[in-house]
């Protein structure tokens, strides 16, 4: 059993995230915009470090870079090798512990999942903007949107199907399990069973809740069956500089995140589907954070699914149009 | 940064460990030969509890489960699912912290890495075997032997130069701790700069010791560019049922191990690499290994390499073959 492949995955995720090209330079555009020189800046959750070098860049007179994890030891080493000691302060401790003793002029972090809220981002965020920053202190970023749609994707969704039977033995209790977590995936727009929604858009900089609770109702536009939800984000940095995680917007590191659904719905055009969702921190102190939902397919007559319908007949959703250009395609 | 990842890879590699036929078909074969009716199995590691349901299937009266992971929860709601909760034990510790009530018919294990043992495979096996283990019972691997050999690869090496220059920061030291950690990548056999080596051949039913530390000398076979050694490992789990994870069987989720060196170096044939390689727990409780390698290449004369050396003159290696079909191939 591969447990081995944490660790290594840790430092994996350092590479997909720095050689993120998207990322990367919208984040270096954005700390040169946002950081004035002699500004003193936080780097919350610093990782390798890389934010707090672009904010020294930048003209930054010191930056706290504040990381609990030992990812902070590598960050030291980087930062004497490029002259930075001097000007970087590394506290490796959970933000949450942390007194600095001065209020900062930036906040900079790059906490943000592939559904953007699952490293309990807002928590950490909030926490940080008010007992770190100062009045009138710039944030990176300052805001993030979050969007969801129901997709059909079987391919994504045979890691569920998997766990009906190993060997003989049945896994549904994975099942269960894997629709408490997200997937990192690709999704292809051609799998979008509706229009994407918004779920939620949030101001970093006056954001005071921890935690995000919406029912969002999707009206299909084609027959599928309907695996589960696809999400993503777009942010802020600052101005102008955004990034955007999107299927239809150029690849990042940060993918989609996919919510399986437990057992697959067959719905037609004109069907519903409203889908409570929740993001909310797990407790005050862990990266991560709970995410649940539950759905409800409000579907039309079974006459109207099961009626045998021709190509050339009036569609009987009602629109007018021919059932081939229509319901069904 | 995605630290949320860690979480769900977890989860993840219990897909591609449980998905991976060719692992699950030899466990399930070596399971029914070695457990016979009414023995007293323990998993060592269980995971999420398979090897344990395969044991129960072939007719074990009871199995102790050890697991230090919360995977444990999962794998008893399965094993209630599924009828077993009366013939399984589930002890979720440290199989350091464990006493049996009883000691067992076979030891069953699947704590194999991609390099087989950085999961501090050999320490818990020995303490298992010694503590839990019958005199004369079987144990589920019986051996493992471990293969090295320098390769060239420049896109698997492309991690390691990818930290020289990060947004105009030097990352060396991170390209030093690469050299710490083992990669797990697909190595094509046309990559071979050299025929790999047996590392070691461990009796698992015998061996004593924890770690290993051995030198061994590779012979290059051809022009080119050593990034790495790839290592690899096969098994036997009990008569001829083996698995081998080399590049030139069927895959398999382990994949290979890739251990990149700091800098390249260029190599012609008859050069030679010596390579001290070990393979130790980093603490008596860890799941981690420490690996670490020190090499040194000897190679022919300056006067050799650089020799304008025409395609149908004798090689200058002395071989008697022409140039074109000897050296530098």
């Amino acid at each position: 059993m591969s447990r081995f492949r944490k660790a290594l995955t840790l430092f994996d995720d350092y590479y997909d995230m720095m050689s993120d090209r998207v990322r990367m330079e919208a984040y270096r555009r954005a700390i040169r915009r946002a950081v004035r020189p002699g500004d003193v800046v936080c780097d919350l959750g610093a990782g390798l470090g890389i934010l707090s070098f672009l904010a020294l860049q930048a003209g930054a007179s010191k930056v706290y870079a504040i990381e609990k994890m030992d990812s902070v030891n590598l960050a030291r080493s980087v930062a004497a090798l490029n002259g930075f000691a001097d000007r970087i302060v590394f506290i490796n401790e959970n933000s949450k512990d942390v007194e600095l003793p001065e209020r900062v002029d930036v906040l900079v972090s790059e906490t943000l999942g592939s559904f953007a809220l699952e490293e309990n981002t807002l928590d950490f965020t909030v926490d940080a903007r008010r007992r770190f920053l100062k009045e009138g202190g710039r944030m990176v970023p300052e805001s993030v949107r979050l969007f969801l749609v129901p997709v059909e994707d079987a391919e994504v969704y045979g890691k569920m199907t998997f766990w009906r039977d190993v060997c003989g033995v049945d896994f549904t209790p994975a099942r269960r399990e894997l629709t408490r977590r997200l997937m990192i995936v690709d999704i292809a727009e051609e799998n979008f069973l509706a229009a994407p929604l918004l779920y939620d858009a949030i101001d970093l900089r006056t954001v005071d809740c921890v935690s995000v609770e919406k029912r969002l109702t999707f009206t299909f536009e084609r027959r599928g069956e309907v695996h589960g939800l696809a999400g993503w984000f777009d942010t802020v940095l600052t101005d102008d500089i955004t990034i955007d995680t999107s299927p239809s917007s150029p690849p990042t590191h940060w993918r989609q995140a996919f919510f399986p659904i437990e057992e697959p719905v067959v719905v037609v055009r004109g069907d519903y589907m409203e889908v409570d969702f929740r993001v909310g921190p797990k407790t005050d102190r862990s990266d991560d954070t709970l995410i649940s939902y539950d759905y409800f397919c409000s579907q039309l007559s079974r006459e109207y699914r099961e009626r045998n319908v021709g190509r050339n007949d009036p569609c009987p959703c009602g629109s007018g149009l021919k059932f081939k250009k229509c319901c069904g395609r």
